[in-house]
């Protein structure tokens, strides 16, 4: 499968395009800027080719390339939304033609920092994922990967033992979000339609808290599903 | 520990009300009816000896009773919220000299249904528990308990194999809330101040959805907390 990260540039970005270049995917790089998305690449290329070198399993004549957002989305078969959520209604309205009809999984978290505390904007549309639903009436959208810590994603020796709740109203959406969970190791969990997205979103600031009182990068995970 | 469970004739007190009186605690139920009060502390002491007949660990001679509100508040060391958010501003302002400076734990989840989705309430202070903590100046508040679902408390024969996240400002509140966790097999996870309430609150509407998608009844877990 071929992903495009759009905001893959940033830590949370790097770290699942990381993961899904190791797991064998076609993964292009999105950034506003073009250079830096190329910069992004080939740091992934070289902590991918670290991984294959020192753990065997990776691959590492994984295709990864860098370009500018809406170039990514055009080459891609999914676009993943790793952006802040401060940029996001700009890159969307400039991307929506090169991102159709394609599947969109958005991992934005309207999280923003008062007072070092965390703090969820009030989004109009109830949630980034429905932000981003509404500025791609084309695209099938789903939410999911913001529970996922961007530093456990990075230490690539450490295996993904968590699961990531994916709401959306498209099943293809919903497919498309599982195989990119169970991919790279993480357990999907269906958390029902995109109305439910801003539930989703709203577990990462509970992690922040959880992992300033406990000095950790916590995950989440739910039982009673077998 | 002696534990009033105010609104405790409802399906997530009795839950609660039931496993603690299980590992030996006395508990009083509290309602604004103090014979409907009575009435479901029978019960739950009926669903107690049963437990004992059939499983023996539990505690078959567990004081359990009824009582108005305040009253429950008078006799215990602490007090469970797990009234709806509705009914929450009334109880406590008739309950706050009872409660006095007490440990009050927040169970309470300001979440409503529209169209049969579940719709969290803008809540002025924050939170459930921030509000509990408005009004009644006091006491020592703590939320925890939002996410253990009524059904799972009830069947005795069900391990509580999940978490529970609990935020607070107050060191005796957390020690208390653990306490309750612990007592009854739940892990107890320090979620950091009071201040994110709202998104251990936040979690319940999620497992709502996920209960829905799966036709379970689902729990929170935490990785990366050993």
């Amino acid at each position: 499968m071929r992903i495009a990260v759009l905001g893959g540039t940033g830590r949370e970005g790097r770290g699942l395009a990381t993961r899904w270049a190791v797991a064998g995917h076609e993964v292009v790089i999105g950034s506003r800027d073009a250079a830096r998305a190329e910069e992004a690449a080939r740091e992934i290329a070289d902590a991918v080719a670290e991984a294959a070198r020192t753990a065997g399993p990776a691959h590492a004549g994984t295709a990864l390339a860098g370009a500018a957002n809406e170039e990514a989305a055009r080459r891609a078969d999914v676009v993943v939304l790793a952006l802040p959520f401060e940029g996001l209604a700009d890159t969307l309205a400039a991307a929506r033609a090169a991102i159709g009809g394609r599947v969109v999984i958005s991992a934005v978290v309207p999280m923003s920092f008062v007072d070092k505390r965390p703090v969820m904007r009030a989004v109009t549309e109830g949630s980034a994922a429905q932000a981003a639903a509404a500025a791609l009436p084309e695209a099938r959208v789903a939410a999911a990967f913001q529970t996922v810590d961007a530093r456990v994603l990075a230490d690539l020796g450490r295996t993904l033992d968590e699961d990531v709740p994916v709401a959306t109203d498209s099943d293809e959406a919903r497919a498309v979000a599982f195989d990119l969970c169970r991919t790279v190791g993480l357990r999907p969990i269906d958390a029902g339609p995109l109305a439910q997205a801003a539930y989703v979103e709203a577990v990462t600031p509970l992690l922040v808290g959880i992992n300033r009182a406990n000095r950790t990068h916590a995950g989440v995970r739910f039982t009673g599903l077998g």
